[in-house]
């Protein structure tokens, strides 16, 4: 019942953050707010969190260009679960080891660790107070607010901004009370994600995450690596754990020349064709 | 990526209530409660209200047989919106104009009425109080419980029992407060569907529904079915109206054999191969 007006979808996620995506780079297809709108309505459409589009690269230094639409058909920039599904797409289609993608926030590097299993380089942790960024020259190894159990959080930017708190017992937070409240903290004129953290093991951590305009969600890639860079510093793990999430495990890893690697899997749910009737 | 234990499936809505359908009469597959659960899962699976199953039909009365699963793994009984879409996908292929699907519940007459539009017979009305069941002999045309400006509904069974109230304006009832309330009235030893109804013209009612066990949803077939049939017997309308949900318009029509016929839309929305890691 497909005709020339319907378009190739995959429905893929990772951790559970979940995905359409379309290869529009044969078709040339141009998606619009409204048609993301469409696809990602969990009733009336295929519905997911993210329209995911793979178009041709616009360098000579990648091998596709990424574009994320929000289920309301707004863009949003790069997010890790979506660029290890892409780019496990890419190396299987070229059959290839190592992909990489470029977003409107720039290159991104990828590469094949094991069977849906994929690393992607979620670029260099930056740990100066200009960066994260903070309202006022702080040491962000110590940065001493704090509000109830929740005490001197470490600041790190991943391209966004991080204030990590190790606790205890992170069931016993109300992270849904407090992350907001901290969220809003004068100490960060653009507002800050909220991750709480109990080291489990000097490789493994475990981090719920309050994410800045969102709230709690399941699964927060750049959370996972700045509360791997956190603990580092403060010297609790090495520089590379497992992070359990709710949505569950990433590897994280913290290289010698500051760059942050993450690793962790894709699942493809299904693969078909778009009804036109979405698509206008 | 498809292999050979994958399966093919639709994505289909009925007024937003959504459906992944999988037709097996060719493939014999046997779906199982676990994956029922991984195909509806909205994050990690295609994501639906109910998986429904089009079967090889067990009598030679029918043109297939339909079961439905919600997203728990249960087993459920006849939904008008899913006969329409089924029915619609038997017409499709079959090149006619007229179904009969087989449940559980029986045997479901469906006729193609226009583009994506399908009649489902939802059987006779019944009006005794016996049948709808009360629990003591009450005329069902005036039923007399009530609370707030609820008051005196009409009582139908379309196969489940409804209760409707008649009210100026549907959108000033605090459904949510007062729907569960009722649905446990005393009058109802198997609890019953609350309907508020508001008639626009004598072709046109605006109504909402309190699901029995589930709450306000934005499509109850029978619910639809029930308020033609109570506003009819009241006077307020005519046999044939259109009724206003809040997912969109049903027309339904009271025949003068008792059997009501309910007029729908069908949207496909989708159609590829789920991945065999949902089947397994």
């Amino acid at each position: 019942m497909t005709d020339t007006t319907d378009h190739p979808f995959l429905k893929m996620h990772g951790l559970g953050n979940d995905f359409v995506v379309l290869d529009v780079r044969q078709s040339g297809f141009a998606l619009t707010p409204a048609m993301a709108r469409a696809i990602a309505d969990r009733r009336t459409g295929l519905g997911c969190d993210q329209v995911v589009v793979i178009e041709t690269a616009r360098s000579g230094l990648s091998d596709a260009w990424m574009s994320l639409w929000n289920a309301d058909g707004s863009v949003t920039s790069a997010c890790g679960n979506a660029t290890r599904c892409v780019a496990w797409l890419l190396m299987q289609q070229a059959g290839s080891d190592h992909a990489v993608i470029e977003t409107k926030a720039g290159l991104l590097d990828a590469e094949m660790r094991g069977d849906k299993l994929v690393a992607v380089d979620m670029g260099p942790a930056r740990l100066d107070w200009r960066e994260i960024p903070l309202a006022k020259p702080v040491d962000t190894l110590h940065m001493g607010i704090g509000i109830g159990s929740l005490t001197d959080p470490v600041g790190v930017s991943m391209g966004n901004p991080h204030a990590v708190f190790f606790v205890g017992d992170v069931a016993a937070i109300d992270l849904a009370a407090l992350g907001p409240v901290l969220e809003h903290h004068d100490l960060f004129p653009e507002r800050a994600n909220i991750e709480v953290a109990q080291v489990l093991a000097p490789d493994r951590i475990r981090m719920r995450v309050w994410e800045r305009g969102t709230g709690i969600t399941s699964a927060c890639g750049t959370g996972a690596c700045a509360t791997l860079v956190a603990a580092a510093r403060r010297g609790l793990t090495a520089r590379k754990a497992d992070v359990v999430l709710d949505g569950g495990v990433l590897t994280i890893e913290w290289l010698p020349d500051d760059h942050v690697m993450m690793t962790g899997p894709v699942a493809l749910v299904a693969e078909g064709m778009l009804d036109s009737s979405l698509l206008s």
